[in-house]
């Protein structure tokens, strides 16, 4: 399979940057992380990886691909960053501005790029067939129901709202109801109601790691890819 | 089991109404209906059963217990027949204004009256489970979802609200969310989370006469009660 | 549209044949029944449709589309009539031979022919659906769990059996479990989990009309096709 | 509260035996464990508790309560202690024998004793649930479906059994259904179905620490109860 592949993890303070390097040190993928940045560093190695503030962006060291979990705020440093060194870019970032997205679909020439709302493989798969189902299915009622932990602020979620695109593609139209309970990792139901039957779409997550083991895996493998702006269900 | 018990149905053109007719000539339970009240009936008989309009409520036949599913419009001529005839009422009327619901109260002093959101058996079963679940879940997250057909006006359900009724008489303080699909006759999802758990209390109706013959029962199950305000549960 | 299409119910007293001719009648599609046949009809005509008796198959009057809802035993005569008549059959019989099925494949030659488990378009949907998430989902467990009223005698069920079709032909390792309760219609789930996550696939039938009214779309559309053994799918 | 609750931790290498060391260090309770006990443990303390061989037990300090999660074997020298040190005892061990089931109620004259299949409070509450259900649905079909991971190796799980057991107290007769799938940590579904509707109880689990805290609580609360046979939901 080659060298490992060098990651930077873009995000390294937060729940899905930890996750993140919890998995590659435990081996997930064939990786080394090079460089973990977050906004300010408290040591310089943590667990062998070194650490990097924010500004200190453009001293890292060469990597593949730059895995990015954290605030538009830093977005436009780590895209400049990876489009200068012909970098991959994966990011899950929420909250991109019109601008910022446009500058991500520009750097998709150069670069090989992904963006996603959700990276477990459940939800790539799921997006495929609410399309189909969607457009085979015409007519019918399209209902999509989200369910998270009571700290998740958007609604509905980036995924439930990734999942009613599938559904508009197909040619249905979708609405949404969010429920915020516990400690719930995240489900979606997709909920395709006709006369005298109906069809429901179900994803259920249990445990975050899914989400960051997708994310790995895809930036692997968007590893000496073409550029151009890749999706999930193309890697995974 | 004695005489037949004599029925007045109030709201006969309605589609609860039709059902609750239906049923009666089926033979669902040992009785008569000695009059059918509509707003204009074009037949003074039809299969059998003397039809009246609402202006000449005056003018029925002897009952034991009125059935109304009607409006609010017509429903404080029903209650004052109801007392004069000392009659049981059953109504599943939703909209009554808070003097209905306090007329209806103070007849209960008289009469024996039951008013319910719901007349499925299920549906009563599952009030009770809810509030011993709040009361035991106390401080778990409450979400009541209702799924009903496209043609239902009102959100939440009146099922909803006794539902959540329920779970605040147990200490919960529920959320709601109404889906509008198809033709689903109905479906109550109370769900109670908690950490690393979850549990989940569901009705399915999928049969209209549920209803029917839920009121069906209950009504013959009133006559001859004491005067009072009867629950559901205390009937089937 | 063109004339209306002629068809023969087979099967005519049955449950399924009850509600085609109920539905035919209530002008579902643009059809005419120009013969119910069933064992042994008490009349010649019933609502203005010609009976016949199995045993007078070789009389019925010219036809466009057999719909074939009955027991193996009548099953040859019907697919002979049907070859020599040059007209198209639609069945929905269960338990017929391997024999039978191939005759069923060999009559394909000469006329269009359709035979399915189940004639709701949400199962055949589903069925594409399983297909496509089985082969992206390689090595995800597979559950198929259907549920159907207590009189149902078959388990697995015919149409849980062709979900495990699909699920086999996308790689998948299906196993089932059968529930039987009360009069539910039919409902079926096919259940993909992996590791901290989880596909749900559903299909819930509310009423059995939705079954006759998918035979009689696809009876309709399989007018004028070519010969060969569609599938369900390719005619909703 | 008075002094910390004193745990002896039967089984301390085990998956519930870790989670319960896990919990108690992170002062999920205000405890403090004198005692974990193996079947041949490396070394003599672990992380400042000391550890004994199942060999040592008669040595072990004092305690207030055991917990026992591990194997049949081991259980009869457990409850001699308990007995002989008037401590009481929390257990989940699965697979006793009867005679050490009888045993057990024995001790129950002397000392407390919880016995319990699963140790969440959600499964607790459901079963309640599940007993009255039954009990005021008499007639309606009952069916248990259970889902575990794919490394459980008895089916039904002991907590169907019981919510069976209770579904029989209330009048009913349950069925069961397994499905072993991934890594689910536990789900059960009671479904009772009358005609037309029907109403479904679900308990789902995500987190295995559910049950060791669960356990944990009532160890917590067992202790300075008068003897006897205590059930979960008396105590959580």
């Amino acid at each position: 399979m080659g060298d490992p592949v060098r990651f930077l993890i873009h995000g390294a303070s937060g729940r899905m940057g930890q996750a993140l390097l919890r998995l590659c040190a435990g081996g997930a993928v064939d990786c080394s992380v090079v460089a973990a940045v977050s906004r300010k560093p408290a040591q310089r190695v943590v667990d062998g990886v070194p650490q990097f503030a924010a500004s200190e962006l453009a001293g890292v060291p060469p990597f593949d691909v730059a895995i990015d979990f954290s605030l538009p705020e830093g977005f436009d440093p780590l895209l400049a960053l990876c489009r200068q060194r012909g970098a991959a870019l994966v990011s899950g970032t929420t909250g991109l501005s019109d601008a910022q997205r446009q500058a991500l679909a520009e750097a998709a020439a150069d670069i090989p790029v992904l963006w996603a709302a959700n990276f477990s493989l459940g939800v790539a798969v799921l997006e495929e067939l609410v399309e189909r189902a969607a457009a085979a299915l015409a007519g019918w009622d399209c209902d999509i129901v989200e369910t998270h932990h009571v700290h998740k602020q958007d609604a509905p979620s980036g995924t439930a709202l990734a999942l009613g695109a599938a559904a508009k593609r197909g040619g249905g139209m979708p609405r949404y109801a969010s429920l915020r309970a516990g400690d719930i990792v995240g489900e979606h139901l997709v909920q395709l109601t006709g006369t005298g039957e109906r069809v429901e779409l179900v994803h259920r997550a249990t445990s975050r790691d899914v989400f960051a083991r997708g994310a790995l895996h895809a930036a692997s493998r968007l590893r000496g890819r073409p550029p151009g702006a890749w999706r999930l269900r193309d890697l995974l």
